[in-house]
């Protein structure tokens, strides 16, 4: 690790030369301006994939909503709040070779969020109604031209964790999907391991339970060999 | 400072023998197992409070939702989520002499969580159904044996500050509330600084900017005279 690392800062690596961008963290989607709807996203996986792309040479751009781990350094940080700024920034940060969407993007932002806060009234609770967020997975995944050579989607499921992987794969036009198990009983949403679950269009490969670091480096050798000449 | 700090950790100061209830940070009220309806509230203001009560001397109980500001030391942490589990703590944590509702509990809960993750399907976004969280403030303002000698509440708003505040303080049946204005453009929420008005039974105190620490100290102190044999 050491030594690669020595490689990305001299400009060698396997990814010496390709620009690689990757969402990471939550996004934070407003109901009124002191509220808003999270999801349980540490950023943790995405910044460590951050570091190990960086360490095998590539340029990389990092949008990242509210994260609680912070970015790695060497890489273009791009911080946003909610699911629109995060497409307005990925957009803004290709082309790239390769995009990888970690992010944990909320589906729904709240339709007309309020611009003062929302009283509890006689009316008793307000109902939210919601809006579908941009896909930006699907958004990138299906561009034409400029579209990344590799696009590679996160899928975060509570059950049946392959079989819906491989559904999202064909449904967003991405080319793999890493997919992991963030049922409360397996800490790893906030945790420090991840077992991931790599759809390609060979199939479901299952890796064991690792550190999200260790998933990092296997995650960018892979993107590394898929890029190579 | 230094020296109060002193006298409160030899049992001294103008609290001691006494015990203050704090609560502080936001509540995290859970749509699924990933995500949730959450706050812009630090926790800032209740931590600085809960240490400046120390500091006079009084056995402090903290009752925390997931707050980003650690709390202070030599303290009694009850660390929650959720409006429902900080009421249980407060209750397990009564009887007090005085007790300070500075968290920005969430007024609403969503109805019926989902035991797992909402999928996006082809129905478009979910109606989020809510139901109204107990009021913590105003269940110990009006209990009637083992009521805290001084029930103090916060109130953030947004505009009409002294007006919506005095309101409040007569519907919860507290005795003071300590009102900011949690604006976006005044950076108090999640800054270093607040802008109070405290409302007691003889009206509108209006407080210049302060930092949080100062405006903590002020208001132990104030709290400490009320308490005064």
């Amino acid at each position: 690790a050491i030594l690669s690392a020595i490689d990305g800062a001299l400009g060698a690596g396997p990814l010496a030369g390709r620009h690689v961008l990757v969402t990471s963290g939550p996004t934070h989607e407003p109901i009124d301006p002191v509220r808003y709807i999270a999801n349980r996203s540490s950023g943790a996986q995405g910044a460590a994939l951050a570091a190990a792309l960086r360490d095998l040479g590539a340029r990389v751009s990092f949008v990242t909503g509210p994260a609680t781990v912070p970015p790695p350094h060497g890489v273009t940080v791009a911080p946003v709040q909610t699911a629109a700024e995060m497409l307005a920034a990925v957009e803004a940060h290709l082309p790239a070779d390769a995009a990888v969407f970690a992010a944990a993007v909320a589906d729904w932002r709240v339709d007309g969020a309020a611009a003062q806060k929302i009283k509890k009234g006689a009316d008793g609770p307000p109902a939210l109604r919601m809006a579908e967020n941009p896909d930006i997975l699907a958004t990138v995944a299906r561009m034409g031209a400029g579209r990344p050579a590799l696009v590679v989607g996160f899928a975060a499921e509570t059950e049946h964790v392959a079989e819906h992987a491989t559904a999202k794969r064909l449904r967003k036009g991405c080319d793999w999907i890493v997919a992991n198990d963030v049922s409360p009983a397996t800490g790893i949403m906030g945790g420090a391991e991840n077992a991931v679950t790599l759809i390609t269009d060979a199939g479901a490969e299952v890796w064991p339970r690792l550190p999200k670091s260790e998933v990092a480096r296997r995650l960018a050798a892979r993107i590394a060999e898929a890029l190579a000449p």
